[in-house]
C-alpha cells in the first residue's frame, strides 16, 4: 500500500481533472450506478467531537474508497486543527488496499469546493456582477478560489460575524486579484451579488428570501447534518430551480429538508445534480430565474477524488 | 500515525490480555456503552468479492476503531489470500489517527477465535471428552489453538468435505499435541464430542438436532451474514441456554435468525454474551444441559483487539 501525505497530494493533482472526475461521479450517482452504504457517525460529546465514515464504489470501476473525517472543535486550544481525515483506496478486484491518503481533510475540502465550481458553471447567470460569500473559513476561501476557473468576475462581497476574520478574508481575496467588500449584514451580500455561496455551520437562516434579487444563483454547502441551516425555507421554495446533490440526503438534513417539512416544497420539484450535469438543458432558463443548489456532500465525490489523487501521486512518483 | 504489519502485531500481543479486553468489550456492549454505527457492506459481484466496514467506540475510552475487511474468493487463483483487512485506531479525544494495523485480516481471525475461547470457558461441560471441529480452514485451526488455554482435553474430531484438507488438519492438530480423528460424516462429531465449534461458510444445516447428545456445548461462528447457516434450527430451539454475541445481529442473520423465523424460538429466550460474562450464574446449570452460542462478530471486538494491538506494538517498540 502506498502512503501519501497532504503536501504530495496537493502538488500532484490537476484540479481540472479532479473536477471532471467529480462531475462523472455525480452523473453515475444519479444513474444509480454507485454503491453508497449508510454513513457511519460517531459523537464524542465529552471531547466536543464527531466523526463520520463514508464509503462508495462506482460499479465497474477498479477502486472503492473509505473516508474517515473528524471534527473536534476544542482541538485549536491544543494546537491541533479542528478537522482531520484520511482516505483509503482499495481494489474492487482483489480487496487489497492500494493507497492511504493522509490528506488531513484537504480532499474533502477541495471536493466540496469543486462541487461549488461545477454547480456555478452549470447554473450561474450569464453575467456575474459580484460573488457573494457567506462565511470566512477554509471553505469560504476554497470556494472563491475554485470559482475563478468558471467566471471572470473579480468582485467579491463577504459576510462574517467577526471583524478580524473579515479583514483576514479581505487580504486573502485581494491577493487572489479580487476587489473586496466586507459586511456584517448579509442583506448587503444579497443586494450586491448574483452568485452567492453559503459556507457556514449555521443552525438558523442567514439569508432571507425577500433580500434575494431575480437572476441570483445560490449554492449552499454548510448544512451537512441534522439541525444545520443557512437559508430561509421560503427562499428554497421560491427558487425557479432547486438542485440537490442527493435527493435522499438533502431531504433528510439539507436546506431542502426544512422547506419540505414545512410543506413549502414537494420532493418532485427536486432535480439531482447528476441529472442536471447529464442534461444541462434542465438548468437555468433565463437571467431572471433564481437557481439554488443544496450540497450535503456525497461519498461518490470522495471515491472519485481519492482515486484520482492516488493516480496523480503514482504518476508524479513515476515521473520523479 | 504508527503503522504496524501483521508479523509485528502477532509478535507483540499477549493473547491472554487480548481475551480479557474482548471480554470487557462484550460486557460494555451488552450494557449499552458502545457506539456501533451500522455496518457498511459492498458486493463486488463480477470479482466474486465483498467488503465490510465495521466501527466501534466504547464510550469513555481513549480510542475508536474502524475496520475494513474483505473477501475476494477468486484471489487464490491470482496468488493472493481470499481475505484481507486492516484496522485504524483513532483518538476519541482529538480525532487524530493513531495507528494503522495492516494485519491482513489476522486480528479479525484471532478475535473470533478468542470469542470461542471465552465462550468455552463460560459454558463448556465440566469434563470435555473430545473437541469437535466442523470445518478445516483458518478459523477451524485458530479455534482449536485458542481452546487449549481453557480445556485440558487433547482429543479432537474434525469434519470436512475434502480428504486432503482433513489430512492437513490432522497434521496441524497432531503437531499441537492432539489425538485426531477425521470424518466426512458430521454425525460422528456429534457422537464423539461434547464441545463442538462450527466454522464453515455453509448455507445449510450441517448438524442435525437429533445427533447432539445431552451435555454438549456448541459454538457457531460461521453464520456471519444473510443466508449462512450451520445448525438445524430445531437444535437451536432445543438448547437449554442460547447465547448470542448481539441480539440484534443474530436475530437478523445468525443461526438464531432461522429458529426465530420458524417460530421455534422467542427472542426473549436469548441471552447476550456480555450479560453472561457479567453474570456467570446465568450459564450452564448442569452437565446434562445443551448450551449453544451464536457468534456473528461485533465491532466492539475489533475496537478492543485493535486498541490492545496498538498498545502492545508501542510497548514492544519502546522495549526494543
Amino acid at each position: 500500500m502506498k502512503i501519501y501525505q497532504q503536501q504530495q497530494i496537493i502538488a500532484a493533482m490537476d484540479l481540472h481533472i479532479a473536477a471532471q472526475r467529480i462531475t462523472e461521479g455525480f452523473i453515475a450517482f444519479s444513474q444509480g450506478r454507485v454503491q453508497v452504504p449508510p454513513v457511519q457517525n460517531f459523537l464524542f460529546a465529552a471531547a466536543n467531537g464527531d466523526c463520520c465514515i463514508k464509503s462508495a464504489w462506482i460499479e465497474g470501476s477498479e477502486n472503492f474508497v473509505v473516508k474517515i473525517s473528524s471534527g473536534f472543535y476544542d482541538n485549536p486550544g491544543k494546537g491541533l486543527a479542528s478537522n482531520d481525515g484520511l482516505m483509503l483506496v482499495l481494489s474492487a478486484q482483489t480487496g487489497q488496499p492500494q493507497a492511504l491518503l493522509q490528506d488531513a481533510g484537504w480532499l474533502t475540502c477541495i471536493r466540496t469546493a469543486l462541487a461549488g465550481q461545477i454547480v456555478a458553471k452549470a447554473l450561474a447567470p450569464s453575467r456575474v456582477t459580484a460573488i457573494g460569500i457567506i462565511g470566512t473559513g477554509v471553505q469560504a476561501r476554497m470556494q472563491l478560489e475554485q470559482l475563478m476557473a468558471v467566471t471572470d468576475c473579480r468582485q467579491v462581497c463577504v459576510w462574517g460575524r467577526q471583524p478580524a476574520a473579515l479583514e483576514a478574508y479581505r487580504d486573502f481575496a485581494h491577493a487572489l486579484g479580487f476587489q473586496v467588500s466586507t459586511t456584517q449584514d448579509a442583506r448587503q451580500v444579497a443586494n450586491q451579488c448574483n452568485l452567492i455561496i453559503t459556507t457556514t455551520p449555521s443552525r438558523e437562516a442567514l439569508l432571507d428570501s425577500e433580500w434575494i434579487r431575480p437572476g441570483t444563483h445560490i449554492t449552499a454547502v454548510g448544512a451537512d447534518s441534522n439541525g444545520k441551516q443557512e437559508l430561509d425555507p421560503r427562499l428554497v421554495a421560491r427558487a425557479d430551480r432547486v438542485v440537490v446533490d442527493s435527493v435522499q440526503q438533502c431531504s433528510q438534513y439539507g436546506e431542502v429538508s426544512h422547506a419540505l417539512k414545512q410543506g413549502l416544497l414537494q420532493s418532485e420539484q427536486l432535480l439531482e445534480l447528476g441529472q442536471l450535469l447529464q442534461s444541462p438543458e434542465l438548468g437555468r432558463q433565463s437571467d431572471r430565474q433564481i437557481t439554488l443548489v443544496d450540497l450535503t456532500g456525497v461519498a461518490v465525490q470522495d471515491a472519485q477524488i481519492a482515486t484520482y489523487a492516488m493516480q496523480a501521486c503514482l504518476a508524479a512518483s513515476a515521473a520523479a
